[in-house]
């Protein structure tokens, strides 16, 4: 199988997860105890959290809290953020965001939505005229996971900053983290990653937190990560984010111009003729959103799927919402009938162009056979 | 090293952990994901919710949603069902129901805490008492954690119903799944396992819930587990917990035979002149909590730690509060002086009677050589 839904979810690094064993089975014990081998594991996650922290942020002014996956330092970001006065964010966010701000609209929360331009990207004219005094909470994806557009995180939070000094500034990482090149500025207070997007495994991300903002938990319980996130640390899990960032950082610009690669590659061998692309070519090279006309992505998701291509229709968590059109195609201002159409390929540095060939070959051919089937 | 802190985390079974480890290279799939790949996932996750459940609950009754751990199915529990009037629990909670419901308290629900026996089971009638009209949820630990009491929460859950058939009623579950011969009672809303107890790895829980409850989600986003708890599923955590639970199930009444002898030979060869034994003989046979006299427990693990010998001082959670005293233990009418000696002994079915031979040996010469020091 070729596979190109990396946004979605990445393979684990072996390598990495070679690594972390030794946490399952012979450093398994519990961080918090106190007997020594315990401690020495609470130091060991603590220089985890600097070494995470120094790939994109000055230890001095940040902190990390591990937490069990993105979706849930979104969700801490947004309800222990976003608790007073209005939030501001976007039509662009991840489920993440986008469900727990809908919550917090059904509290009673005031949430205000800033447009989208075409590609994916915030129109910041609109997220900066949304904001106030009373604005609370800002949050701003930073890589738009369903197109790849990126939001120019650190302009737009010292404009924001401008308009309201308190106004917390969380940004949704998760497709940032391991593959741009890109360091947090003093502006931005709140930063989800995740890790089973760049090769670690499922269950385990973080919240990056401005060490100067109080934050309240979301998580209650033993006073685990210095009281932002009871419950036993995941340390197996923590160790393979560990790994698998290291290995990601210390290549971050060979993999990122490989990625490059493939994804002009794969742009240069679409048909034209069945296909526009979404995805801006200034965005992140490990997203390339497209629409196949007049068919369904779906389909050809399905059909592909049975040819040995595995490549995605936007956001996996998506369709557990069983909702025909993506939210943010369509905030893209495209209509429904083409929406019908989009196909999510996503990267990962482990992809060679051999495949990358075939795929596109497999999707040209399927699409063009499916219309023709169409008539 | 001789390891008898079981209760705080258990070795990862490695039986299981080597199951499951196709989840983690061959099938890596997002399970929300379209393609056939990802809904056999789906489906398996289905099929492990179903296998998890049945062996404590009727699954036409009850229903699983993972978590990422225990703490965030209490806080789960907590949040989602204490939200109105008044919310009854005990004493003798672990941390993740006992934080939880104080930041309840702080938002301004009324909490009522019941008293506990001597042995930290809780005192029901002081319970019962506590319960109105206006009980929206009452939270009761099944094992106490720093005893190894048993709560029978079926007869519990009962008497609740009696009095008011409105209020859920949630039980900690933790210390009881895969270890004791238990099923849910019709009575009984909502129950919280964790899979690191029983060797399965951290980072995996769950919350049975009776299906006929309305329960908001806690964790907002894409809509996983039939929307109650968002995030990509942690899909390898999930296996390693449905094969070291199917391997506890499997041999349940072996390993408890097997655990309450250690226990036994532990309670038998430990010297009446240092110690007094708190955890009751009906208890958990899991768990065995001692007071050392006129000596500090903390010491004491330090000092078995360094000649080989790892047990805890209760709940590792507590580690973390920096607090002298175990508040559950000066619940159960244990003064300061005493619960300065607590130790919790905490075993497994891999542990074996040479162990533990030697590890009541190595306690009792330690702690009667630190008297003598002390003069």
């Amino acid at each position: 199988m070729i596979y190109l839904d990396n946004a979605a979810t990445a393979k684990p690094d072996e390598e990495s997860v070679k690594l972390a064993e030794k946490y399952l089975f012979t450093d398994y014990y519990n961080p918090s105890a106190l007997y020594a081998e315990g401690y020495n594991l609470h130091l060991e996650l603590k220089n985890t959290r600097s070494k995470l922290l120094s790939y994109i942020a000055d230890d001095n002014n940040f902190s990390l809290v591990f937490t069990s996956c993105g979706t849930e330092a979104d969700n801490q970001a947004v309800f222990c953020g976003g608790r007073r006065g209005n939030v501001v964010t976007t039509l662009g966010e991840h489920s993440a965001v986008f469900s727990a701000v809908n919550e917090l609209k059904q509290r009673g929360t005031e949430v205000r939505f800033a447009k989208l331009n075409s590609d994916g990207s915030v129109d910041i004219e609109h997220l900066l005229s949304l904001v106030d005094e009373k604005t609370s909470l800002v949050s701003l994806i930073h890589v738009n996971n369903e197109t790849g557009a990126i939001n120019d995180v650190n302009y737009i939070a010292e404009k924001i900053k401008l308009k309201n000094k308190y106004t917390i500034v969380h940004c949704d990482g998760v497709q940032a983290f391991g593959k741009l090149d890109f360091r947090l500025s003093a502006n931005i207070d709140l930063y989800s990653v995740s890790a089973h997007k760049i090769g670690g495994i499922k269950g385990c991300g973080a919240l990056i937190k401005r060490k100067s903002l109080v934050l309240k938990p979301y998580i209650y319980g033993g006073g685990q990560e210095l009281g932002y996130r009871s419950g036993t640390e995941n340390v197996f899990g923590i160790k393979c984010f560990e790994f698998a960032s290291e290995k990601r950082y210390r290549n971050l610009k060979t993999y990122f111009e490989k990625v490059k690669n493939l994804n002009t590659i794969f742009r240069n061998k679409l048909d034209k003729n069945l296909f526009a692309i979404i995805s801006p070519e200034d965005g992140s090279p490990y997203i390339l959103t497209v629409i196949a006309y007049g068919v369904r992505g779906e389909t050809i998701l399905h059909e592909v799927d049975d040819k040995g291509l595995i490549i995605g229709t936007g956001s996996a968590c998506s369709s557990n919402d069983k909702k025909r059109y993506s939210r943010i195609i369509l905030a893209c201002g495209i209509d429904e009938e083409k929406a019908d159409g989009v196909l999510r390929i996503s990267f990962s540095p482990e992809n060679c162009e051999e495949e990358v060939n075939k795929a596109v070959e497999i999707l040209n051919e399927t699409v063009k056979n499916r219309r023709e089937i169409m008539g």
